[in-house]
């Protein structure tokens, strides 16, 4: 028997296999690749919503008092001054000068407009991961690079020996997202550094940091010192992650000053005066993100543990997310998650039998474990 | 004697001539012309901002509730079903249909990516008024067109007949801003139709109306119908005027599905939330906009009667600034209204000695209509 909300469901699921290029009039907007969503199933409670990599633990309680403080004034637009705080804090906090750093709506702006910039003096290739984040490699693939994408390890960890020995002539940049997504999987950072160093004598070596404010060691492993150091690295940072304001598009870059002009010159989107005083906020108390991160790895842990008792192959996270095999199309095991009320999301080619599930509160984990031991210990 | 604050002034003033682009760190997060701004002269009471057009009467109550209510939850992202409560409300007050509708970071992202969608087609000229606002001319310029500037009549109000008459194979686009900024006037309604439906048989017609719901009779003068009807006319408007969002940049274009399609194939910004959730809930209380509207036209026709009074030539004005004829340079008469603790802006070539002042408060006036009678009661 169909009931409405399995045709929600069945709907979205065609909706999500679509993907967001495919909505008419809502494709401008999307901001999550599974952004078109299905309520709950008739009479239960509210989704499992554990697809984006959203932090639920939210912004920090200063960030939310600044959104409050500030909303009656959004009819003024966010000023250089307003900036320039921002700029100033990102730069004392990451060792670099405010001609270093590059703020965007969301560091999507900056792996975007890095692209455009890098495109500008011509095409070549970029070396990234397979499985890896898509965003900066589409963007270059758009203006015209050829992308190289070199497999995982066995560990689902980024092979920076078989990428190095990728790296040519014809290579414009080598983009390196981690921990990565989907994996989730962080590489040793002396290891790291070392490919930073040497192969940023040969071309620019991308380091998308999105998530690593949710690892267990964020400074040993960031490679902002490498740029601060005068080496040809980029890194992006959000405040969409850790700091819990996804929904407010407030990412940065740290660069060269050459770059970063470079890059200003295409950044078009102009920054929310709430998304700022938010960010600022955000960065002047540094406790919260000490107690999410703390958060999110108590409940990683128990997921790799349900993973454990369920024999379950998974990626060793570092991020708000976990990687695993299913062993199954994704769509089928989405559509046995969403009969246990949850949401995770999506296909991740090549690793095609392979899913990522984000972090939520316990709240939204617990359906989650139910759903999984239901679905693997049958 | 030279205090501080004097060279807070001076370096200020500076920066204003220099514009925008030419401050290295936060060229990238410039929101308003004269986005680099002085404190107040000390001793004095805050500077009246009335130089960048933003309306300070502010988001309506039930906007700053919905920016309130969901700070919390900023950790989301906006979803497809946020933007399609938005685009929904839109083309239901406008009678298009949602696929006409085009949401932006503001109204600047759709005139930005109208001006790339077009220029994908090849390159020509485009007609605008001179003094008029050049956003998307120099988008158009920038890839590559012609900018056809045509002089505003003698009561500044866009010349069609002068515009009609450079229209040929060459053109690419007209474009009207209506009220212009800075003018301020509004082209006769009915004039405006007939040059629509006939210019837009050769040609597409961009009639820019970012301040016409602050005039006195937006319905007999919007152009929406004219895209409705299916003629070749975009309408592009913003949520940053008389609904006192600015800092929160939401904008839309009502315009032909085909362009709409084109024009989102460029839009890179994600939208943020609480801007998203602020013009959902200001579309749903319309006896606000009334208010507000109502409020600037108190405060508009006070400050032409203090014109009046002092003898001063102004173009007729229906959105919340007015252009007036200084006689002086602008950067004297900016002096010499910041000695009276108000910010007047900016430089409108090829109007020299002319300034556009913005509509404030009451309170923010009141400075202003003292300073005025001072310098030009001597």
């Amino acid at each position: 028997m169909s009931t409405s909300s399995d045709l929600n469901r069945r709907q979205w699921l065609k909706t999500a296999a679509v993907g967001v290029a495919g909505l008419a009039v809502a494709s401008n907007f999307a901001t999550t690749p599974l952004a078109a969503q299905p309520g709950p199933p008739s009479g239960k409670a509210e989704l499992s919503r554990i697809q984006g990599n959203e932090n639920p633990y939210g912004p920090s309680p200063m960030a939310v008092a600044a959104m409050i403080k500030h909303a009656p004034r959004a009819f003024r637009y966010a000023t250089v001054d307003d900036a320039n705080e921002l700029i100033g804090l990102i730069a004392t906090g990451n060792g670099v000068a405010p001609a270093n750093v590059v703020v965007g709506s969301g560091s999507a702006e900056i792996l975007e407009n890095y692209a455009k910039y890098l495109s500008a003096s011509g095409t070549g290739e970029v070396i990234t991961a397979a499985p890896g984040y898509l965003k900066f490699t589409d963007s270059m693939k758009k203006l015209g690079s050829k992308i190289v994408a070199v497999p995982v390890d066995k560990d689902m960890v980024h092979d920076l020996d078989a990428m190095a020995a990728k790296v040519g002539p014809a290579t414009k940049c080598v983009y390196i997202c981690n921990p990565n997504n989907p994996t989730g999987t962080i590489v040793d950072p002396e290891k790291l550094k070392a490919f930073c160093i040497e192969i940023s004598k040969k071309c620019p070596v991308f380091v998308d940091e999105a998530y690593l404010e949710c690892s267990d060691k964020f400074e040993a492993n960031t490679m902002a010192p490498l740029v601060a150091a005068g080496h040809n690295i980029i890194v992006a940072r959000t405040f969409s992650k850790v700091y819990g304001l996804a929904g407010q598009r407030v990412g940065y870059g740290l660069m060269s000053v050459e770059a970063a002009k470079g890059v200003m010159a295409y950044n078009e989107a102009r920054l929310n005066l709430l998304g700022v005083m938010a960010a600022i906020a955000s960065l002047k108390e540094k406790s919260y993100v000490a107690e999410t991160r703390a958060k999110i790895k108590a409940e990683r842990d128990k997921l790799c543990a349900t993973f454990d008792e369920l024999k379950l192959t998974y990626a060793k996270p570092q991020g708000n997310f976990v990687f695993f095999r299913t062993g199954m199309p994704i769509k089928v095991f989405q559509e046995k998650m969403l009969e246990g009320n949850v949401l995770v999301g999506r296909a991740f080619p090549p690793a095609v039998d392979w899913c990522r599930i984000s972090i939520g509160t316990p709240a939204e984990m617990a359906p989650a474990h139910i759903a999984l031991r239901k679905i693997f210990k049958a």
